[in-house]
């Protein structure tokens, strides 16, 4: 659609590859997880700090940005980019999740969503021609189709009203998209848990024709098996050379799952918003540093990270933090998730690329047993 | 009083002076401003970024240390320094003036204080010996004996009362004093707002002998004039050869004008605290970022400043982030103010060095002018 906007698979495991996508603000190595920096900041950290822990891309939101500032303020600005000072990748999604999950009276037609803003109140228009145009203002990398979201479980009836809406919006969103050399336009598979609205909607959109092919509509509490599911079943109606984009996943686990069945992109509030609130994600599995047994602990989240935050702070100091309610706690956490999350990245694309992705999923997945367990360093 | 903890005046120019505070854990150039730590973390801050920003000490209140986590818990896990990550010089106050403004049912007598904690509503006893014991089981560099701070305005003879109950316990704090080589140990002059109460509060104190002297019981709403009477009638009584600290303040004027009557030591939570809260302190004058004058401006907050956040956001991106509650904005603003404040001392050293002080002062004072009226950097 564009001619600097590129992927390239480099090495395939099965159903599980590592790739680059090539954009004129940087290349992304895939499998790539994108931190969510939701108000135009990844909360909580610099943005040097996010790109420094191995993060190529960050995804801020179409829903948030339009609200306050406002698009056409951050493009007098000079655009999204220079706005956040993140000279790298973005990717914004279209607001149609967040319309769902946020907003107030929201009140749906077939030409967009009309919904009040949940700061202010004040009425707010969502068309599949004003998301690209948000989108255009914003100047991200990779733009997104509006659709419309079910909450899960949801009537038959209503998610196959719901896909289809979506798919005519695609359709207006690819019309509306405004051609740029090295921006791209994201198609996203509805469906609900319904593996044949799904693959309905993903031979449509490949029909369509799009940069890039997302899931929306799952991570939203269903089932992990039941993700997967849908992932497997729409994968084979999807172009093998275009990115596969799974939206709002996940966990550790999710992603190593996604990414064994041929996800290369990923979103997820889960390591950010989670270290706000006292979480630790490492090697050895999850921590809650609010729990009292970490009190007098010495020693380091992971003495073995490459994350500074990790290493030189006990977690006697990171739980007092948390306990005391202190904003270094969040920066540390923070810190320590997404380090940990890149570090996890990297190293599934090392296994793909080693055509050793199994061997080191049953690897990670005992190490986070046995921290889980035993609260210590597995070293 | 210990060996390794030493001061040295280098120059004066008139009463102001610059000199070198010699600890085993660091040198402290004078004037030298203490970023505070109030529960062992400069708010919203790395230690690193502290250190960076110019500050060679910070302070840590005894107050909240010995709510939580406690200072057992801390010795046992290696002292402050260690718990913080912050290997340089640390000060801790006594917990007197904390005592008198956030615990819940105080109870004095003239061993000590009972409180309740302002966290959990437990009780805790705080006496003279008490005090020392905790600042040493913190291992801080510079301890304070533990006084009686008067809310101002107050009746004389509750100031009488209460400063000669802060000059009883100044004598069983040095007594209680654990000697350490490095360690120094500071008396408080108390005498609220009157002269003669203020000058025998020190002299006494001098005959006592210290490693230092601090003014306590100010910076606390009175008008600065008052702030500056009690300096200059307090300083011919101290011993010219220890350093001089002014507990609390203050603005960038208030360091100005102490500095001119010789103090050398600072700590006060305004840069961080009013970080926090959407002020930036900058060579241009104070800048409140909430207001809605910014929300369109590209231009950052000093173009000229050594700071990275000062140069690299717009304040469009600051007020933004503001609006937004965001944290990363109160942490850009606390590394803003922080950096002025540091590099307001290093102009004030470098101008008493060269014996230009008073104009150094005027030019200061002229450029915050420029900048408080038009909102746009002097330059």
């Amino acid at each position: 659609m564009s001619e600097a906007f590129r992927f390239e698979v480099l090495r395939e495991d099965k159903t599980a590859r590592t790739g680059v996508i090539t954009t004129p603000r940087g290349k992304i190595r895939t499998p790539a997880f994108m931190p969510v920096g939701t108000a135009a900041t990844v909360k909580a950290i610099h943005p040097e700090a996010v790109k420094a822990l191995g993060a190529d891309i960050v995804l801020a939101n179409t829903y948030h940005l339009m609200l306050r500032p406002g698009p056409e303020r951050i493009a007098a600005l000079g655009g999204l980019h220079k706005f956040m000072n993140w000279p790298w990748p973005v990717l914004t999604d279209s607001g149609g999740f967040q319309v769902m999950s946020l907003a107030k009276l929201r009140k749906l037609d077939e030409n967009g969503v009309t919904f009040q803003s949940h700061i202010d109140g004040a009425l707010y228009r969502l068309t599949p021609e004003r998301a690209m145009e948000i989108q255009d203002l914003l100047d991200s990398d990779i733009r997104m189709q509006l659709d419309e979201c079910v909450r899960l479980p949801c009537p038959e009836e209503e998610v196959r009203r719901a896909t289809r809406l979506s798919l005519a919006w695609a359709e207006r969103s690819k019309h509306a998209f405004v051609v740029r050399a090295g921006r791209a336009l994201f198609g996203i598979v509805q469906g609900g848990a319904d593996k044949t609205l799904r693959s309905e909607s993903a031979k449509a959109l490949a029909d369509i024709g799009f940069d890039g092919y997302a899931l929306g509509g799952l991570a939203v509490g269903e089932p992990q098996d039941v993700t997967l599911a849908m992932i497997e079943c729409v994968l084979p109606f999807l172009p093998s050379q275009k990115p596969r984009y799974l939206m709002g996943a996940g966990t550790p686990n999710d992603l190593l799952e996604s990414v064994r069945r041929g996800i290369d992109v990923f979103d997820c509030v889960l390591p950010t918003r989670a270290g706000r609130h006292g979480l630790a994600y490492t090697r050895t599995g999850r921590l809650n540093l609010r729990n009292a047994r970490h009190a007098d602990d010495p020693a380091p989240i992971d003495p073995l990270s490459t994350c500074a935050a990790a290493r030189n702070y006990s977690r006697a100091y990171l739980h007092h933090l948390v306990k005391a309610g202190e904003i270094l706690g969040m920066m540390l956490l923070t810190e320590i998730n997404l380090s940990y999350y890149q570090e996890l990245m990297e190293e599934m694309r090392r296994a793909v690329a080693a055509r050793q992705f199994d061997d080191f999923c049953a690897g990670a997945k005992a190490a986070w047993r046995t921290g889980e367990a035993s609260g210590k360093p597995a070293a």
